[in-house]
């Protein structure tokens, strides 16, 4: 890489991916981001100050990858709440199986970090299920659904779906019968939403 | 174990079990089995005609004892639909919690012997979203739940409940919010079942 170019966290995220792609999560060390960016590793500990924390930050950055996409549904009122309900959900379950079908050593990289990774995972977890709670929140305020506490809804809501997007179920998503499942599990949890 | 005893198909598989849960998954054999009976391997070849027979009958007693404690609920009549479908579903998390917390080391054999046994596996979970079909079926007959497949609700059902029956999220289920969880979803997906 140009030596020119300025090194930016971004880049040194991006060598990082290049090299757990590469090595595996076993084996990536910080001397091969430095080597892969043509820069010292010293470089590298100017941004990240130790190994640990730049695991977390690629991490971080893959998780938000999906909650970014899926803040753009939250946002759109222009969809009745039981629409983006329907289209968040299938926008999950359709990120999560193109992470996991597309790539998928990177995908079981990805998988071995957030094992690692509990403070990261929980707060991706937080912000997606904070999304749902606008959304459940805006359906509430509309009269379409029925909730005392949104927020323990929304985490209902992504508990029930689990099988749709919790990696743990990725060689299940390959099964023919998986959208007609899918189907189902989004109608009964759409009728038990509903006023 | 004395000699005189008639050596049964259920006497091989106890000791199976206690010989897995003591060698672990990896390392029990089929003579392990006919020391701690007393008997010649030979003579557990004649209810088992290989290791492999041996893994899947001991793999089908076990989840069969969880099917079985859960028939009692279908049957029950005297409960109506709701109950029963609540008390399945609370019955079935009990059974595999417990499974899964005062005997850690033989769960852990059996969540390695399921990966195995597919074909076990499989027909465990078509018992289990049988019973569950039947206590819809009642239910809509009764006029309480709404369903044009009972079948197929009954498999969302089961998939909208994982959380708490899947033996992957074990180590969630020591979560202290994970009662409050449970009742959630259990919550919503019966708001959803009613007609």
């Amino acid at each position: 890489m140009a030596a020119t170019e300025t090194l930016t966290a971004e880049r040194i995220l991006e060598a990082t991916e290049e090299v757990l792609r590469r090595h595996g999560p076993a084996k990536a060390t910080v001397v091969d981001v430095a080597r892969a960016l043509g820069v010292s590793h010293g470089s590298v500990y100017r941004h990240f100050r130790t190994k640990a924390a730049l695991r977390e930050a690629v991490t971080k950055r893959w998780l938000d990858r999906t909650s970014e996409a899926l803040a753009g549904i939250v946002a759109d009122t222009s969809r009745d709440p039981e629409r983006r309900l329907r289209d968040w959900l299938a926008a999950l379950f359709e990120a999560k199986r193109h992470k996991a079908g597309d790539d998928p050593e990177l995908f079981a990289t990805y998988v071995v970090l957030t094992g690692e990774q509990g403070r990261a995972v929980a707060e991706h977890l937080d912000d997606l299920t904070g999304q749902l709670t606008r959304i459940i929140e805006d359906g509430v305020a509309a009269g379409v659904f029925s909730s005392d506490d949104p927020a323990a809804t929304a985490r209902a809501v992504f508990h029930t779906t689990g099988r749709f997007h919790d990696p743990q179920y990725a060689p299940e998503w390959k099964d023919p019968r998986t959208d007609a499942d899918f189907a189902a599990v989004v109608d009964l949890v759409l009728r038990g939403l509903r006023a």
